[in-house]
């Protein structure tokens, strides 16, 4: 854990600006060889022109040398901040790596901050969802949890657990074998208000996920019932098309669209954007994947045409989903031939689509503002999960008056919220966690 | 001159730094609003909490103040280095607006920095086309010219000239008609030597614009003979497939390639990328526009059919055109009947098509490795044309004895030289070149 480690820490583009980020015990002598200097005062930031291993002219910029443990990682850093663009800081990051420096893998540097005991892995993880963030509001609230919050809310929920395990096990060495009733009232009653707050983070925050990811909208609905116009005029309403980054490949374009103060990401199931060929024989299953990855789901009907078998399979998928649906009756220009009543449906034609349905999603959107703490995570969510579980049947346990079993219980469920801000034994889980997060982090 | 302007400095997406930076006579006063904080010592990296004009708070990170005339623009800066992503960057810019600021236009920090004498535009244009560079033999040659390379050079041809016009002045004062011809021919001969310096960087600078752009490639051919799947197997070819952030729209996606150390751009017509439909019409106008528009054509015949008149056109094309011609005759797996012998052309089947023809795309480009110094942006070739125009003019009048008009057209070549790296007094000018520059620079 002592090598040292180089990435770009900017993002990949075209920016002014770019910085690589150095961190190890060799940080500062690497760096002092790129820039022909003898010294570098800590925190100060130099202006100095920077050199290949060669001596060759590469660069001029800013460095900045944060002394260990007064950095990010708590080990030595060197920053240097040079010429945006693509070349210049992947020709730095060369030249550190030729004179011995190691590329980092993706979440190294907030790893070695945790295993530095700068951050607990809560703040960790916030961070990273900051980063990927395309919401204000998810942002806000993610700041409150980086700021350190949920921190705090899930070790009070730990050490509320811990005190009631201390509890029944002090009576267990003085019992023989039952717990006296009160005393084993007031566990129940404790494991219950746990249970509750934990199933109450757990709802809300995969509720607002999309805060934090930006909610997941589908356009659902038969062959030419318009949902490719649809969706063009959405993504032409605002000229801030958002493609991305990460998405954006051959094989698979995700849109993203602002809507207020939200994003929204418009899922790219085959057949859905521009398909009509594939959609007759894959749509039903691709309408029913969709409503299961959305978290909007727009229904669209043609109410030109008579309604038909695949309008009413639509129909029922909607009204077996548990996702926000958004009922479009599309074409209602044309003649209407569509008999049912669709309550709640947006009428529209070509030309006033987009803006009936942006402000239907908006209103829909901000009902999803959030002021509160929520995990930022899935890795959060599912330790809150397996809480709960080892609660539940801790509290089986307890009413069974196995209580050794109920002690085992209990501490499982302590170690999966602990897990949420503090170390797991297993080095694979961490490696796990900090993989996702994104390079020079 | 005297606003504040803030921008986001690096490039959009999703990194793990971003950098917001203030520059004005208020980015100290703004800053101290935003971090509540009495005093930021010069050049020191603080860590400090960021909040919002109401004080919520936002992110937290270091804030670096640059103290005038000791900055990038010669003003007063604070840069923001935040949590990277879409939203804390702008986030905080948009508070610092709420207090005053002004959202920076693209390129006003470098102009800015330029009127307050840090830089001269030769070195203005050099960083930004370094930030947009592709390739990294393109900014080892854009380092030299940020260095001052460029602008030396330059700077000495107008120093020759101006000595030239003094000389004539001089002579003019004290001749009545006439120069002495040994003056005559002195003054024709420095003329020449400037007039092929100018030729020579313009040359070297046209034909080596792709070092910094990236060089731009087209496949041709008519339809079917495989230029999709071509197209295809290069860019899978190397799986660091390259999306051009710029190009990303829905309408037109420019792929880009890295061959060796060069970054390829593959010119996106109509027909080309995945149509067959439209190239039967249009083909032949495609052909001769991407022939124009690109440095490297990629002519592609199928090796299975017998020679048509649309081949016959395309060949005819190629033997027009001025640029690097690649033949390339697909299909060879199958039985040949394409009669036609093309002399130097890579026969190729689906299967091994990429490798052979990377790898002379690659020994084309290697050969436009370039040591020396180039002119950076089109503003400067154009400079040098105007240059090179007038000393010729200015050659002929000598020749009629014409000195007023003579000393009239040198001046004329000197204000266009002295343009690369001094200001030109029309302020237009200079607001049309910084607005090519990204937000933030």
């Amino acid at each position: 854990m002592t090598d040292t480690i180089v990435a770009v820490a900017t993002a990949h583009g075209i920016g002014s600006i770019s910085i690589v980020r150095l961190s190890g015990k060799d940080a500062l002598s690497l760096a002092k060889k790129l820039i022909k200097s003898k010294d570098l005062a800590p925190r100060y930031a130099t202006f100095s022109k920077i050199y290949s291993k060669d001596g060759d002219f590469i660069d001029e910029g800013i460095v900045i040398y944060f002394k260990s443990p007064f950095s990010f990682t708590g080990e030595d850093i060197v920053e240097f901040q040079t010429h945006g663009g693509f070349v210049i800081s992947n020709l730095i990051t060369e030249e550190l790596i030729k004179l011995g420096a190691r590329i980092a893998q993706p979440g190294e540097f907030s790893k070695r901050a945790f295993l530095n005991d700068k951050m607990d892995l809560a703040k960790a993880e916030s961070i990273q969802a900051l980063i990927t963030s395309r919401s204000e509001d998810g942002a806000r609230v993610l700041a409150r949890l980086m700021h350190g919050e949920l921190s705090e809310y899930v070790n009070s929920l730990r050490d509320e657990l811990v005190k009631t395990l201390a509890y029944v096990e002090t009576c267990i060495d003085y019992a023989d074998d039952d717990l006296p009733s009160g005393i084993l009232e007031q566990t129940k009653a404790m494991l219950e208000e746990n249970y509750q707050k934990l199933s109450s983070i757990v709802e809300v925050s995969e509720q607002r996920k999309g805060l934090i990811e930006g909610f997941k909208i589908a356009i659902i609905g038969k062959p030419n019932v318009g949902k490719s116009s649809i969706l063009n005029a959405l993504l032409h309403y605002d000229r801030a098309i958002i493609s991305d980054e990460a998405g954006t490949t051959r094989d698979r374009i995700e849109e993203s669209l602002q809507v207020g103060t939200h994003l929204v990401r418009i899922i790219d199931t085959a057949g859905i954007r521009d398909g009509v060929s594939n959609i007759e024989k894959i749509g039903i299953e691709n309408s029913i994947k969709a409503t299961k990855e959305a978290d909007i789901i727009l229904a669209v009907f043609d109410n030109s045409r008579v309604v038909d078998d695949e309008d009413r399979k639509i129909l029922e998928i909607c009204k077996n989903s548990d996702k926000k649906i958004i009922y479009v009756l599309n074409k209602c220009d044309l003649p209407a031939k569509f008999e049912l009543n669709l309550d709640n449906s947006l009428q529209i034609s070509a030309k006033n689509s987009s803006n009936l349905i942006l402000c239907e999603l908006k209103t829909y959107l901000d009902t999803k503002n959030y002021d509160g703490i929520m995990l930022s995570s899935n890795r959060q969510i599912q330790a809150c999960k397996n809480a709960k579980e080892a609660i539940l049947r801790a509290n089986n346990l307890l009413e069974e008056s196995l209580l050794e079993f109920f002690t085992y219980e209990l501490n499982l469920a302590i170690t999966e919220i602990s897990s949420i801000t503090k170390p797991y034994e297993r080095s694979e889980i961490l490696d796990a966690m900090f993989s996702h997060f994104c390079l020079g982090k």
